[in-house]
């Protein structure tokens, strides 16, 4: 009964590699990182979300995604690991946001909220309790992004339709893997704790 | 306030990469993955985790992991990014569970639980509710034990004080990373949710 309630959410996630951040705040586009498309895709499986988008303009690092998925999912990597397959099948590759945006669109038949992550906090973020809300209102999908390197751009932060709270742990320490914060905001939003 | 409660937490954190099982369920000593140390150590810090150990026996990966930390906490990852040093600075590495375990008694003048983490629902398992209870009894030490591979091995399993209940998510799909696993098990933990 609770899983089929749950099914209900449409719920779309996205790792951006271009518009993010370096150290020093300038726009950049990002490599690709292999372990990031695993377990992002393993707990995008785990929470029901219904497609992982890596985003990179770049071709040869496009080409990269498209190696590493092809493998695990129709070459010799699906055989010798079937679960890891069913994950790393959730992932579509696109150019740019407003492609994923456009994708979504069309799959939904409804223009999908995009919900920015930041380890910083802002006004007028909005909480997991509330997010886990929105989440139930039927036909409304939404678009989790996160940012590879520093962070998404100022830019994609400010056009989102919102900011979601950051993870706060039990310290001020605040520096999660992209990886880490993914799994951790799924869980937060779709894990059943017992 | 919330955070001096909190910091009256005793945890400990062990990435084991022996005696752990293969796909095919033999005991075998895994080697030892680079972002494990930075995810886990990232999300340790986060949550409050006295130390993050690592345990291998292997001379070779012992020496690979020391490297790792090394640069990071007193060469020039260090300088690079302070914050990576603060993390990696919690790591630990020790041959065996019986060295972990003997290192925390003499830390805290107290024997530690051991809590084993895995994939596996099995009777007898404690829940994430009436663990964070425990975490509050003052003067008890808990050690978190996840496995690496295809996780820890039966004898570790057997002999721990407790099994935590499995992450589960919102589909039967119950594949994570130990990189996620861990991230997601120390936030239902320790976790500050808005």
């Amino acid at each position: 009964m609770i899983l089929k309630e749950l099914s209900k959410h449409s719920l779309y996630l996205a790792l951006m590699h271009y518009p993010v951040v370096n150290k020093n705040g300038d726009e950049i586009a990002s490599a690709v990182t292999n372990l990031d498309l695993h377990d992002i895709a393993r707990a995008a499986k785990t929470y029901g979300v219904k497609a992982f988008y890596v985003s990179t303009p770049l071709s040869d690092q496009k080409e990269l995604v498209e190696k590493i998925v092809s493998y695990w999912v129709r070459g010799k990597g699906a055989e010798y690991n079937p679960k890891r397959r069913d994950a790393l099948d959730l992932i579509i590759i696109k150019d740019s946001l407003e492609d994923i945006v456009q994708d979504i669109r069309v799959r939904e038949q409804a223009l999908p909220k995009t919900v920015v992550t930041s380890g910083r906090s802002s006004s007028g973020n909005v909480s997991y309790g509330c997010f886990r809300e929105m989440l139930n209102e039927k036909g409304q999908p939404y678009l989790l992004l996160f940012g590879t390197a520093w962070g998404l751009s100022e830019e994609v932060m400010t056009e989102a339709d919102y900011i979601l709270d950051p993870v706060m742990g039990s310290s001020d320490y605040n520096h999660l893997s992209v990886r880490s914060a993914a799994s951790i905001i799924l869980d937060r939003l779709m894990g059943r704790e017992t």
